[in-house]
This record gives structure tokens, sequence and C-alpha cells, in this order.
């Protein structure tokens, strides 16, 4: 049935390949209220690809803002275990487009790998899932019972899916997740995460005038709100590139000397991070090495500023209102609500009574580690041993997933984490790409995943 | 011949203002390559102006960028001075658009004003010194020799006009000019300004890896170059407020006890400047009055801020690029290229070996003093005075006008630099604007001006 499977996989290569690059043609921006319908494409096209791999009891689930697409099979035998794929269709926004070498959305070939906004983030990892369902389906059966849920809001925080998580709990009980939404350390390096950051989201504006003034008249009577928030950021780090929120640290759970030893054995080191980011120098908190500083220590960054006049040229102006968009990664046992605390009591305490501010809390997740004594993990590396020929390796990854916590919380079960992107996909960046060899190993990954488990007595 | 041109007004008011409209109605946005038609048009349309209100040898002037335009009347007598007047067509990008309560390049009158980009800065000021001149030639003819030079590069740091000056010295030369580009203190406030400050306009930009990162990959592997770029800009004033590039005030000529105290006699208080402003409080240099912070000291502003993820929604960028447009506000006797080296030496000290950055001077112009005992700022107070019944303030303004050095370097003249639009005028701001009958009286005003050095010995 293994080889059966193998095979169709083979046989169906360009097709698969066909299908992968019709999905990325739907640029689905989930933030974008001008791509709505394009949303509304992809979750269409998902059902769509549900029902023809095999699954059963495909809907699309509306929700407030994008839908939500279910399906399952569930004919696997009843000592069977059940397993939830999490998936999403939706991608970040294509910008700065003039960046792209090819068209966000006109997934093009160059070398061993697809770009295409989503190649990677997630609309490949989703692609290879289904296709190795498709080939274990079409080929006897899928040896497990299966649920799909394929989201659309992931890149804006999964606004909806906590709610329909907790009245659908019923039909997506299973016994664990599989969630293939993060990436592989290297192309030959299979990687299972057990930690994620989580996320806390922020816009900040400050106001000043009334409206934006002439520099050389009102240049020294007022302070410009853009000062004032450069001020207020800068202020955000010490000079040791910690974070100076007040309790920032508080529940950010140490450590262990043990962890530490594990993580100092992943193959990433200065060098690495050096070539992936192509970074004049590295920079992080003190203390820490960089796979903890960006895997087990939480950051804040400033995702965007804006201010004043921004086109090219010359314009003095003063202006009225400054905004900064700063998110926060967080790790164990830190909170998205209190680090929302946080930020306000530091802006109470820091901004000056020149200007004004208002802060938008936008969205947050939780941070999480799973277990890797399971079942599911055990499976996983059986798989990725007969596909790469070496034990996966265990890492924290800086990323945020929220459902993870969320299925936790809800249903009670862990996820199994994984994917089958590179480091240098350029995931949320202008140029995102996959790797295509990899994302065919990825489907024999899966395939040989649930096999394993159809086989095991779990 | 005084009563007939002010009968002569009287009787066109309305085609004035239909002309000025006319004026308004041309985008010509200097520092935009895509309004190079509409440039070429207001210099067109300048030009036939000039040929209408009976201006001879009237010649638009090419340059490397916007055409300067130039017409004279010289049959006063030779016992008669002559006078250079300067005025600009250009005007200031209009964004950001959708603050605008009327188009930009559609002038709307409500209540006493005039709206539109340029209406004060300085089409207005242009259109009400060309309608006196008019008045003038169409009763009698001018009581002076009139030389008239306007430019369409202004708003961009007048890049072509020192050249075109030091070519055209023979053509040019004058007694004194006349620069109706500043403005006044108040609605019945005639203001004679006597001090301008210099500027120094630079764009900064700080890069980092070498594209856009995900920032929960890589956050707290690199360093931010949002954040360093905000960390260099806030550390460009300190705790009270003053500039810290190295030697920024050493050239800086102390203001005397006498001159504090004649700025302490304008009415320009600080209820003032935060009604104008409409600030939650002022803000400046510790130790110095608003007046003599926006006129007589230098300053520092952020003319613009860019990085990152800027539309609406959030993106978890860390991005490769931030941008900064930093301007200076300069007093006598800093120079603009000073300046530019001051800053250069701050970057150098300061930036961190994290990024890398790079700075691009744009603009610049120096600051300049002008003398108050000749003969044309005693005609000007005359005219005034019988205009507003009440002599003018002498101010320091703190905007730049980099004609008036140039033509103190090159043609060895002083300008008497005034205007007619007001504190409130949204120069270089939405809604821009100008008050029909203060423009009015600005018409009055450079008419009895030209009249009194007509019957003047001079």
């Amino acid at each position: 049935m293994l080889n059966e499977a193998l095979r169709y996989v083979e046989q169906n290569r360009e097709r698969f390949l066909e299908e992968y690059k019709e999905f990325l043609r739907i640029p689905s921006v989930s933030t974008d209220e001008a791509h709505r319908p394009d949303i509304q494409r992809a979750a269409a096209w998902v059902a769509d690809q549900l029902q023809q791999i095999g699954m059963e009891r495909v809907e699309i689930y509306p929700t407030p803002r994008h839908p939500i697409v279910y399906g399952e099979w569930l004919k696997a035998g009843s000592a069977r275990p059940t397993v939830l794929i999490y998936g999403h269709y939706d991608v970040q926004p294509a910008d700065p487009l003039e960046e792209w070498q090819s068209p966000p959305f006109e997934p093009t070939i160059r070398g061993e790998n697809i770009y295409a906004r989503g190649a990677s983030d997630m609309k490949g990892q989703v692609m290879l899932t289904l296709k190795a369902l498709e080939a274990l389906a079409q080929t006897g059966g899928l040896p497990i019972h299966v649920k799909v849920l394929i989201e659309g809001e992931e890149e804006i925080g999964s606004p909806s899916l906590e709610a329909f998580l907790r009245s659908h709990q019923e039909m997506l009980r299973c016994d664990f997740s599989l969630n293939p939404d993060a990436g592989m350390l290297g192309a030959d390096l299979p990687t299972i995460t057990y930690g994620l950051r989580g996320l806390a989201y922020f816009e900040l504006r400050v106001y000043g005038p009334a409206q934006d003034l002439h520099s050389g008249v009102y240049g020294g009577a007022v302070h410009n709100p853009a000062q004032a928030l450069v001020e207020l950021l800068a202020g955000m780090h010490d000079a040791k590139g910690r974070v100076t929120l007040p309790g920032f640290y508080d529940a950010v759970r140490p450590l262990s000397a043990e962890e530490r030893a594990e993580l100092a054995r992943l193959p990433l080191d200065e060098a690495f991070f050096l070539q992936q980011t192509g970074a004049p120098a590295l920079y992080g908190e003190a203390g820490y090495t960089v796979v903890e500083r960006v895997g087990a220590r939480p950051t804040l960054d400033i995702n965007g500023l804006k201010a004043g006049f921004i086109n090219s040229g010359a314009k003095t102006v003063l202006p009225a209102m400054a905004l900064a968009k700063i998110s926060m990664r967080l790790v164990p046992d830190q909170d998205p609500q209190e680090v929302h605390q946080q930020l306000r009591r530091y802006l109470e305490e820091r901004a000056p009574a020149t200007i004004r501010w208002e802060l938008i809390a936008m969205h947050g997740s939780r941070p999480t580690i799973s277990r890797r004594d399971t079942p599911w993990v055990r499976a996983l590396s059986q798989a990725m041993e007969a596909v790469y020929g070496r034990k996966p390796y265990f890492r924290r990854e800086g990323g945020s997933i929220p459902v993870v916590a969320q299925l936790q919380d809800i249903l009670g079960v862990e996820s199994v984490i994984t994917g089958f992107g590179l480091p240098d996909d350029n995931l949320h960046a202008p140029n995102e790409k996959q790797n295509l060899p990899n994302w065919y190993r990825g489907i024999e990954t899966i395939l040989r995943f649930l096999t394993v488990l159809g086989e095991a007595n779990v």
C-alpha cells in the first residue's frame, strides 16, 4: 500500500505541481479588504481540492471575516487514531511589489525553486499535505482517520478561529493535530518544532499639532510627533538589547541548562544567520546565543514607520501625526494581554505632555511548548528518517502559530509541528519561494508518517 | 496718479481674482517629475501675465530643471531706483490629498478665504504684486524701474537660481530686491521680515538585512533598521531640546539683549502659538522664548519617516531598510555645508556596526539678516502705515528663502522681505489658504510702496 501510494505520487508529479500553481495564482491576502473576493475564491478552491482528493463532508463555514474550509475521512476503522490537519489558505500582502523578480501571484520556477507569495507560507505546505492524503486515499484508503481544517485568517491573527473551535468541538475531536506551518533548519535537515513564540501586535500613533505645519514657520515651537515617536520607540530597548517595557521579562520561563545545551547542538551558528539575513552583523539581547534569541527569548520589533513626507524629493513639513507598527514575539509564560498592559504602562510613564498618543492592539497569540515523547512525534521522526536518511532536529521556532495554543486549550490536543520550507524562503517578504525537491520530499514524508501511524498500535 | 491706480484696482477686483484662480489651477509641483508639464504651463502663464500687465522684454529662460520667467520695465527715468521683484510659481506637493476639504488645485472660496495649494505660498503674493504693477502701469506708468524674476524651483531649494543670477548680473542689476515670500504676524499686523533661517535638508537611509525578513523567524538575530534609525534620530536632541550634532551651535550668533527685548514686543505669546498649531503643549530648546526659537534659533525636524509595512492592517515584517527625511533650520552664521558635515560626523560616531547607513544631502540655503535702515524699508513702512493704520512689526522668520542670501552675495543687494499671508494659512499643509481682504490690501500696499519710492529722493 505504501509502495502503491509512492508510485501514485511519482506518476502525478506534474499534475500536483500544476494544481499547486493554480492555488498560488489566487491572491488571497487576508489583511486587505480589496482581496475579499480572492479569499472567497481560495476557500472554494480548497473545498474543491478536498472533494477531489477523496475527502468527505466537505464544507465551507462562513465566519465574521474569512471562511474556514473543513473536510474529513473517517473510515480507517475503530482502532485507528484521528488526526486534525491544520492549514491556512490566506497569505501576507505582497508589497513592496517593485522588489519581486517575478509577479507575486504568477508562480515562476527558477532553478529548483518556485517563486510566489504563499509558495512556502503556507500554500506549499497545505498542498503537499493534501497531495499525500490524495495518494493514500486513491490507492486503498487513508491509514488513519483524517480531519482537515484550512482557515483564511492566519496572517491576521486568526480572529475567528477560536470561536469556531469552541462551537465545533465534537466535529473536530481528534487524538492530535498535524500542523505543517513551521519550517526546516536546512534543505537536508528535517525538523520538528516543539516551541513557538507568541505574538502581540500594535499600532502606536503619536499626534502633535492639529495639522501638518511648515517646519520653517513652526520648527522650534512644538514637539514634532515624529521626533516624539522615535524617542518613545528608541527607549523600548536598553543598551544591552533588552526590552524595557515594565515587567516584560517577569513571566519569561528561564531556559534550563539542559535545553540550552540541546539548542546549542542545532547546526545554526552565527555564520548561518549572517548568511541567511545578509545583515552586516548580528544583534540582540546580551547573554544569549542567536538560536536562543530567535526561539526562546522574547523580542520587540518595529514592523512599520510612517510620518510626514515619504515620497521622493523634499518637503519641509512638520507632520501632525506619526505612526509605528510594533510587535513583540513572546515566549512561555508571557501573555499577549499582559504585554499589552506593559506597553500601555510604558507609554503612560514615558510619553511627554507635548503630544497625544493612541495605542491600538491589533492581534495576539500565546506562546507554546509541546511534548516530544508522543507516538505522533515518534512516527513523524521515523518517516523523516526514511525520507532524509537522518533523524529530525528538534527546535523552538521564532514564529507564531496561534492555533497551536487554541487547540491545546479547547480540544486538549497537542500539535505535531513541522513543515518543508527553508530558512531562506523569504516568508512575508518579496520573492517568497519553495524549494521543489523538498516539496516532493514533504509529500513522501507526510505519506509515510500517516502510514506508520496506521501500522502502529497507538 | 496714486488715486487713478487705486481706482483701477477697485474696478478690476473681480478680474484680478479670476486670474489669481487661473494661476492656482495649474498644479505646478516642482518636486514631482510627473508635474513637469504643469510647471511648463505655469511658466508660460506667468510670462503671459507679465506681457499683459505691461512689462517688456518678457522671456522664459530654461534651466537644467524648471524655467525662470523674467520681465522688466525700465522707463521711469534716470533718477529713479530699480527694484528686482522676486517670486516663484512652483508649489509644494498637495498630499495628503484626503485631508483637503476642497481639491487643492480647484481654488474654492469659503468665508473670507480662498483655498488652494499655493494660495498663500506664493502664487497669492506673486499675483498681488503683479496686480499692483498692472494698476500703476495701466494708469500712467510705473514710478520706478521694475525687473521681475519668477522662478519655478523654490520649493526644491532653488538649485538653478544661483547659476542664473551669476550669468545674468548685468540684466538683473538693481538697487534692491522686493521679496514678498514671507508672511504677516496677523490679519491687522503688517510685517517686515529682516531675518530668515537657512535650511539643510537630508535623507537618511538605514540598511540592515539584505531583504525584508519575517519578524518571528529572525526577530532577535539582527538589528532592525527601523530600530537603529529611531535610536539615531532620538539621539539628535538632548533632554533640553537642544540639537546634539557635534558643533551645531558653534557658529550661531548669540542674540543680543537688545534684540531679545525687541522680539519680546511682538504680539506672539505662547497662547498664540498654541492656538495656531493646535498642539497639546509647546516644546523647544530650553532657555529661549517661542518667538526666539522659531526665528532666531536653529532647529532640527524629522520631515518624514518610512519603514516596513505602513498600510492598514498588520504585517510581521522586519524591514530591510528604514528612511527618514530630516532638515535643519539654520540661523546666522551657520552654514548648510558645515551642518552637513556635522550630521555626517554624528552618524559616523553613533551609528552601530550592525547596520549600514547612507546620507543624501538634498538641498541647503544660508540664513540671512537684512538692514532695517534703508530707504526701501522706510518706504514700505510708510505704505503699510497708510493701508493698515499702523507701523509694521519687524520680525525674524523661521522659514527659508534661499534667494535672499544669493542676491546679497551675487548682486550685492539687500532684500525687502514681506508678504500678506497669515500664520494659519497652512503653508505646505492641506487646506492652504489666503485671506482675500488681506490679498487686496497687499495690492494696495505694494502699489503705495512703489509710489512712495517714485516720489522719494533715494
